[in-house]
């Protein structure tokens, strides 16, 4: 007889357990068996197939609650092969005839969008077929990625089972110096926790009042980066006023945590990964001068307007070097518009960037800017593994907008103090 | 011993023998073999790598005149896949070797990018390896498409051979009604024409005053689909400002033509070419009420600024329909520049269209919006034929910027006037 898993001897919870507690029929802790209601299933393009597939065919169901399940086209977007407009095609015909939301090409990167929409919400669980789904921990959503099965389960059945995963708590103290970014952020809290450092964990990050929405959805969407189950920024600063939510999830004093690390904000410079792994970080000082074939500004990671505003404030008035490309992909129709009307994306365009289709771009080497052999690319978005944008023998250092809009104008890896005119 | 072809009663030259005679060593008429200088010669992307080898393989030699050498990356621009990538870093190469001049991924459409340039000229022979290459008969340049093999040539030996084109004579008359455009004027000729009516002929368009050079080039560009060699519109209206040339090539009084026709365009009404022929041009009310999927507003033929402006008049205040894609891709970086200046961009975003990154798109089918089998797509490109732009059974229909801009609003084909609260 196999005996139960020991209790904890607390009824304090962490920020993970409380929201499976609430959207679960009872109260549960690290190492549980937790079934969950799910309050929102995203499916992407190029998983929606396979989505369909086991719905139709290995389940014969439909969603139980159509309302709760969206379908984005933003991974090969516009279409690139006749059989991706295929599967794009039939996911619009699942969608008009189950009455899930579908939103198509040029809407946007999933992530980005149902925050947008208001479909990833503070306390809800939502389950999304893209492994940066932690990103809707931004708001304290308990956003997590799933294959096509669990997915289809959960759009089946309405709900989830997954085992209560053990957190880590992060704690982030001072302030951060100018020029120096939530992503810097993250890919430190990924160097400190180390690529597997926090496999099927949570990653709680105690932030107080700092960083505005954006900002968190790049700490939460980098937390998988580390493994991570699901990655919590503790409720603090703007989002606060932005949803109307009648009890905010805090972790309670007093919860259990299987590590915890503090990050001195004051003390970090801006931060680079070199290849092929996302924890391989380093000073940009250290990489400076490298030369850089393509620069990619955009992704669910760093494609937002605030992103754009910090990629502006360098490239204002300069002009990307001969030789460099920089290829510049708002993470929505919304960002879009608004670095429209705000004169952002002129100062991109007039400094020499290449505009592409909202979506998530190259980021994965499926298509609008795919790297050659021995190509070098810096790029904002979130994975510099073997092949991840195109060929093996291409490599991608990730970092920040501006740090990516320096490298831009000089040609190779570049901090923003080093373009002529623009301040450290 | 064969007999030397009949000589010309005349020594009057219609514009194409004109151009010819200029760049060669003497007088030439239809038939005659003419030997000329070529000024410029333009290689796409998707030639660059089989032009390379035709140079280093199979001549040996180097651009004679590596000023009078374009390479424009835009028929999959950004890179689609590795292969692709590899071929543009080669063309890339190539280029700093040889000091051929490059114009890389977002720069724009080659035949856009080189009269933006100033790199077809009044007077000019260019040679470019796209079949499009009539548009440079906007500014009365002799443009016309040729192979790999012979485009390596003229960049060789700094000239080309050819046999001098006969001439058709298009005579346009009265003037266009509101909400009629050169797109409709080129599908008429064409339709008057058929598709092999001026097969390896030069098609010359007395235009008198009219036609912005703009407009000038959505002609030119559609003489190919005449099978024509070279499609040259008699110099005048705004072009005569934009050039300081010496002496503007007319065609001489008496000049040979094989076929004259007449059109008169006020008589014109929308026109719209129906699958999958280019000369299968209906009015566009006869075409009106099919469910159409995808809009595309782009490409050499109609991706101007004045294209923009023409869709954004429509679309004003207006939605896409639901169910319809809306693509709209700038001809170059120039016209997004312009675009985004004059706000027109900002007009069709909040409409709801997708923008994409200047170059073909998806006019080819090789990226960027491919069609899935089924799927009906208006365009405003130059080509309808079976499997153009995806899937062999895509349908393809071609049309004006304000057609395919009433289009989108409708989601089903229409004329702009059918859009509420726009004038007819």
């Amino acid at each position: 007889m196999s005996s139960p898993s020991p209790r904890p001897q607390t009824t304090a919870q962490t920020m993970a357990e409380k929201i499976l507690s609430q959207r679960g029929d009872r109260a549960v802790y690290a190492g549980d068996l937790a079934v969950v209601e799910v309050d929102q299933v995203m499916v992407v393009d190029s998983i929606a197939q396979s989505f369909i597939e086991r719905m139709e065919r290995d389940l014969g169901a439909v969603p139980k609650f159509p309302e709760r399940v969206s379908i984005v086209i933003d991974h090969v977007a516009p279409a690139s092969t006749v059989s991706v407009a295929q599967a794009q095609k039939e996911a619009r015909e699942y969608a008009a005839q189950t009455g899930v939301r579908l939103f198509d090409v040029g809407r946007g990167i999933c992530h980005q969008v149902l925050m947008e929409e208001g479909l990833a919400r503070p306390g809800w669980i939502v389950l999304g077929s893209d492994s940066h789904s932690t990103t809707y921990g931004a708001v304290a959503a308990f956003g997590t990625g799933m294959g096509a099965t669990d997915i289809a389960l959960a759009a089946a059945s309405g709900k989830t089972w997954l085992k209560v995963p053990e957190s880590v708590k992060v704690t982030f103290v001072g302030d951060l110096r100018d020029g120096v970014s939530a992503k810097d952020v993250a890919l430190e809290m990924i160097r400190v926790l180390g690529a597997d450092g926090a496999t099927y964990q949570s990653i709680e990050m105690h932030a107080g009042g700092r960083f505005s929405r954006g900002e968190r959805m790049t700490l939460a969407n980098l937390c998988v980066e580390a493994g991570a189950k699901v990655g919590l920024v503790v409720p603090g600063g703007e989002i606060l006023d932005m949803y109307d939510v009648p009890q905010w999830v805090y972790p309670d004093p007093g919860a259990i945590y299987v590590q915890q690390v503090e990050i001195d904000l004051s003390a970090l410079n801006p931060r680079m990964s070199a290849p092929n792994e996302v924890d391989n970080v380093h000073d940009v000082s250290e990489l400076r001068g490298l030369r850089v074939d393509q620069v990619f500004i955009g992704t669910c990671t760093n494609g937002r307007i605030e992103d754009l505003h910090e990629a502006a404030a360098v490239l204002r008035g300069q002009k990307v070097a001969p030789g460099t490309r920089l290829l510049v992909i708002p993470a929505s129709s919304q960002v879009m518009e608004q670095a429209m009307e705000d004169g952002t994306l002129l100062t991109l365009q007039r400094a020499g960037a290449v505009l592409g289709t909202p979506g998530c771009g190259p980021c994965m080497g499926r298509h609008q800017g795919v790297l050659a052999p021995g190509e070098v690319c810096v790029s904002t978005s979130n994975r510099n593994f073997i092949g991840r944008m195109g060929d093996k023998d291409a490599r991608i250092y990730l970092a920040s907008p501006a740090v990516a809009a320096a490298t831009a104008v000089m040609g190779k890896i570049a901090l923003p103090g080093d373009v002529v005119g623009v301040g450290a």
